[in-house]
């Protein structure tokens, strides 16, 4: 049934930007594209900036401690080949002792502590000590840089909904998901765009999904998109078993102003087949406070639904 | 009258992004949403990014001064922990006197001074030391990074007039308030939205009010938007009573592009029954300075208004 | 001439967001409002980080070290209240020398630099360094934003002619200034808007003046605007003499991308009567180096133009 | 019969913002403009923030280093002259070995490390080295800014192929060229725009050339920008020989929306007549992964080609 709808169905798109070889997923479930880079060198394939931004804080943290321990050692190395006769007040008792007094000298010029217990005396040392304090006021520079991109990248902060369901709407059906920004930022002008790609006869074609509404003023609120599944949707003729079976994956793409960042944040997700839920409809997010004075907005209904009798024969 | 009005006033709008929940007003005065969030855990639903920027100074700065007290307590702690005799030059004439020493040498590590009065010996201080030095060399990164996003994020530095008025307009009447850029920045191209919620039986509809101007090329004097109430506008019917009587909020978003932040700026706002003046028009807020080379802008004079005769029936 | 025809020129701008007060100019060459601003406290009609990134270089690092050596006195003053006896090895032969080392010890610990030479003891002079070195690590961390803020606040880098010329075009006349991107920056998709303000019985009218072209893909040359003074032009039938009596004001908006910034830029400016001139037309500015492999783009010839004669009689 | 052609095709662009003047290409390889400035001072037409932005690491951290020594050696020669009695603990047993000590006093100023073996004693050298300590800060305050300017400046990171193929297409052919983005950066809504300088009479004339998409939703395998020669297109009747002889260039401008920086980039380039291939066409770059759950994309791939027939006839 599918497929013949589907033959007839001529507007498929051709700009998705996606390929049509078959993969399980064009987008992974945290929006990351699912596309491997090959044939180029590491360094070359890479911007250790998108890196450094994306990695966890407790990665990224020790990723610092690394790199500042690994210089301290290797001046320490250097400040032993010279001769810690150059430095002053070092406990000569034992090389370990000689060492750990020269570590910690590094370290207190990398810092730019500089006690002054240990001091350096001759050209050598001193020079090298120069050259420590100069990269670690570099290393603090980029630190610094780091963390200032790290917690100034615009980001959304929505929240998508686990499922994709297909609810009764109107008299029909319509494919519905729901968003949510739960952290307190404040966006406005959201705009989403809806893209199924549906697997025919082993290739992937594109179709842009109409919803309701693709642009709403101020996003305070949870926001359920709908698409009607009508006689101009590729999903019209399909059956609660095309949706189990014919491989289809439906890609969102929302973009919104932040008024803290003034800047327009973007967020990506897609529902594959599993992730959609035939015959379901979502369950109410917010209500008004006691008082009455505020709406309340419950973060965790997000993906409350209750399952609905629905037609197959549409 | 009101009521058989709005029943065939059927443009009500769809996408304002507001719930239809009743709640006092959807914005409160300073253009945050009047929404509680619950159901996720706090560091879920809070983004720290956009609270430090939103702190007043004071705040933001004690915030930062008891930080760095409380990790140079416990470092002193650790210190302690460790004994002093790993600290030159302590004075042990008591554990007081001690306590202050070490606390001292602790923020001297931590701020990278490093007078060397006292300083760190052995394996144990010296690593302590170090990481303290490490950290504190951190905490001034992350405070350089929320000290530039605080200032440098973009704000439209706009003052709406305290009220909104029912003024006489051309044969009939509009709601009318003015807004004033008040501080030395440069808006150009500033576009305003207007919004109204109104109760009617017990639900809020949304509409959107189209004003003679929406748009401007450079916002550098004061602005009174004007909605003409005229027949496609949903107070056409309205009478004073109807004003103070059914609930009504006007949900004002104004961006613009800030020339100095070379970014845009957005800011809200929102009117309700209490904060509409029926019959009333705005008074002048400029005019030729004393040899008439340049022009006056009295920002005081933002909320200056005379009460005029308004006929009920329009 | 002109009143007459001005009379049935009805298409005169509401949105121009300028007063129609008379005021000798609205925008200033610089492109700077000529609008003062009072009725509200300094502190409040004043954004001090739009001071600061828009002062001249010279000035800004005056005020850093007016900022800096006020704090060291400050702080002198307070460790001379405390005693001297708190600092270690200060030069108590003379009061002069005592504060001489007391504001040395001072600066110091603000710059982090803490030589250790003259260090403090005891609990009170501890507290005032240990607030000091905070206290100065914020003022760099403030100093590390501006100096951010200043270089990397997006700009145009775009030179205007200072001059507007009438002159001939097809078969008639037209309005003519021309721009040059001067420096080594990029800019992409410029866009021009063209404003005239006009005295009409001592009242300004405002109209859009339209060009020949009002976008360019690649502004990497330099561009003349043109308007063409055709019968749709509020200057139809100015003539020589009108161009020179009749208060008005051509107010110019420029915008585009910048690649470096990646940002949109935006400049403006305004020519008055006085710097129209009727009767001359522009020289060429750019030419093909020697070697023919270049394009040779003569800055300083922005201003070349030769006198032509035009038939006042249009 | 190219000549014939073009004398009757008229919609040629006016708005290119490249000059007409013969140069051997517009637009360098890399898409910086090739346009020389003269006519104004270097510091005039010179913004050293663009070009510290666009400099390689190598030279960028080199200039600093420079700046750094530079400064130091300035501040050593001043203590010197100052009188190196203002020191504590100077090495005078040779002027060599006073310099040294000097210089390395003044780097540990600047780099405020300040171990303190060397103090400054009395006003002048005092006043000296505070203001070395404050210039200092300032310098890494700078650099910082520098640093975090570079990394967080918006990029496109896109490879383009070497070479421009005329290609069969359709019952034609067609200009294709393809780009990838090569690193792990994610790109939304790009858009493409394809405009050709085609030199006629020894007068470059530019054409916008439409392309079968212009814009795609995600960038995140390779895009294919193919141009109809069909006869709307400025080369409908190029023979190979034309495509050889006619001096052209093609001018690329591509612009997306980067979800790590958040913001537009944009690149360029060009493709003169020496880097197109008439008679052949891309293989593929991507293939599914051996478990079939991702997509490989092959970068070094790009430039694969081969040739095939193609009928020179139209």
């Amino acid at each position: 049934m599918a497929k013949k709808h589907q033959q007839s169905f001529q507007n498929s798109l051709q700009d998705s930007g996606y390929s049509d070889t078959i993969s399980t997923r064009y987008l992974n479930k945290d929006g990351k594209s699912n596309v491997k880079k090959v044939g180029a060198g590491l360094m070359d394939r890479w911007s250790w900036y998108h890196t450094m931004l994306e990695l966890p804080y407790p990665r990224f943290l020790l990723y610092l401690l690394v790199a500042f321990i690994s210089t301290n050692l290797l001046f320490a190395s250097l400040y032993y080949l010279i001769g810690t006769e150059h430095l002053t007040s070092i406990d000569r008792s034992s090389t370990q002792n000689e060492f750990i007094d020269i570590f910690f000298f590094s370290s207190q010029t990398f810092t730019t502590v500089g006690y002054g217990r240990i001091a350096p005396v001759g050209i050598l040392a001193s020079l090298l000590s120069t050259f420590e304090a100069f990269l670690g006021l570099l290393f603090f520079a980029v630190a610094t840089g780091l963390f200032y991109g790290r917690f100034s990248r615009p980001r959304a902060f929505i929240r998508f909904s686990d499922n994709m369901l297909v609810a009764p709407y109107q008299d029909s059906k319509a494919l519905m998901f729901r968003l949510v920004p739960y952290k307190n930022n404040s966006l406005t002008n959201a705009e989403v765009s809806v893209m199924a790609a549906i697997e025919e006869d082993s290739v992937r074609k594109f179709y842009s999904l109409r919803t309701e509404l693709s642009r709403i003023t101020s996003l305070s609120m949870n926001w359920t998109i709908v698409h009607n599944i009508d006689e101009k949707s590729p999903f019209y003729e399909f059956s609660q078993e095309n949706f189990k079976e014919i491989p289809i994956e439906i890609i969102i793409h929302i973009n919104a102003f932040d008024e803290v960042f003034s800047n327009t944040v973007l967020q990506k997700t897609s529902y594959i087949n599993s992730e959609i839920i035939y015959g379901a409809k979502f369950l109410p997010m917010y209500y008004p406070s006691a008082d009455k004075k505020t709406t309340v907005l419950d973060i965790k209904r997000l993906n409350y639904f209750e399952k609905v009798f629905l037609n197959n024969n549409n």
